[in-house]
């Protein structure tokens, strides 16, 4: 079975308060760049056959260099990303289009879509979630919150709504998996009608709903790099993943 | 304007993976156990009078010896939890109605209920959360999650519900502040309706669902410790509290 990676590296992190320029993706993380580790990963999963990346054009020629320094081969092609994160996959589904044509080769395959900034993915992990969105035609990790989740009353952010049942909720991450079809078809109707969605399960729920997306439970580890505390987080998860290998 | 601070720590961490007997309120964090910080923040609160804390009777003598230690004063009493969070918090309402009386001394009291193990709460934090429960009878503080959040579909955990507009979710944190009478009315009717919520302010919304609760935007710092990888983001923003003081 073989899987086809997205990775979406365009994020410029406003969160992270980086002077201009600087984005997270980039930053250090021990030894390397945040995006190294997501490579490497995609790169050592056996089910993974090539990898795209969307980036800054400022960034382009960079994490080429880097592919071919680290002996990232399956790292066919680093495009530019779009205006939203959505956009950049987008651009990468088109490229996939481009590339493997239209007459069969994607049939059975899967791709799979991952944030750049999610370093501590694990190789088996991206195999298993590539296996069961060949399965059930689309397969996300999630981990349960740890916090109580409240509706906010109104548009004006003052006071609290309902109480949600935290039993009944998940909370999402990546890599989101699904048959390549399904997800190449969402990003292309979604693209012509302007339609944003907030991941891209979100986007096979609007336009394929009987497609049902199975649950993989993941771990604390697979953080989203996005403040400076989660730099820090990031460091001793590090270190963690390190002493259990 | 005085706050009584209640302060749950008799949880025993499941998800720490403690060897049995430890519990993780009790962990060392840079100098000092986990539940040190929060005690320190609410003794230096210039709205708080008193603390009332809840713990594992094995606790009770370690957790008096410390108040003296560190001189916090307002310590007033270290009682024994009950089977749930609930029932702790309810066993120190019931302690503060024997102390205060019923007649009248708690009238104008903000109750001000914490987690234990959220020990980077900052005094002022916990003095505007005061402020705000009085002026708007409860008052919640809360962090927009960085995670998409989705249902789940049926009882099986197997597969993905609906997806939230993250746009209209908080994730709550502690320390909850309330009117005394409000809050402690909620307590005795959930005891004896033997009725759980999953925090203070979902108990106040099942009993007086005309009490509006303010929302207070909170920092990341916040954090519940609840994971191995809890203690190690607590030391990154231990660290990084100090060097912004």
């Amino acid at each position: 079975m073989q899987a086809i990676a997205i990775i979406a590296a365009s994020g410029v992190g406003k969160r992270m308060k980086l002077p201009s320029g600087k984005t997270k993706q980039y930053l250090k993380l021990g030894v390397y760049p945040v995006i190294y580790y997501a490579l490497s990963a995609f790169q050592q999963a056996s089910s993974v056959e090539a990898i795209f990346v969307a980036t800054l054009p400022s960034h382009i020629a960079y994490l080429q260099k880097m592919a071919r320094r680290y002996g990232f081969h399956k790292v066919k092609f680093v495009i530019e990303g779009g205006k939203e994160r959505q956009d950049s996959i987008f651009n990468c589904v088109e490229k996939i289009r481009e590339v493997y044509g239209d007459d069969g080769a994607l049939q059975d395959k899967v791709i799979l879509i991952h944030d750049g900034v999610r370093p501590f993915i694990q190789p088996n992990e991206i195999d298993e979630i590539a296996e069961l969105s060949k399965s059930f035609g689309a397969c996300v990790p999630a981990t349960k919150p740890k916090d109580t989740i409240k509706y906010i009353d109104g548009d004006d952010n003052r006071f609290f709504g309902e109480t949600l049942d935290r039993s009944k909720l998940l909370q999402v991450q990546t890599p989101q998996g699904f048959r390549a079809d399904l997800i190449m078809s969402a990003h292309q109707k979604a693209q012509s009608d302007s339609f944003y969605a907030t991941d891209d399960a979100a986007l096979t729920e609007a336009y394929f709903p009987e497609q049902k997306i199975k649950i993989f439970e993941m771990g604390y580890h697979n953080i989203k790099i996005t403040t400076p505390e989660d730099m820090d987080l990031g460091k001793a998860i590090l270190k963690r993943l390190r002493q259990s290998k």
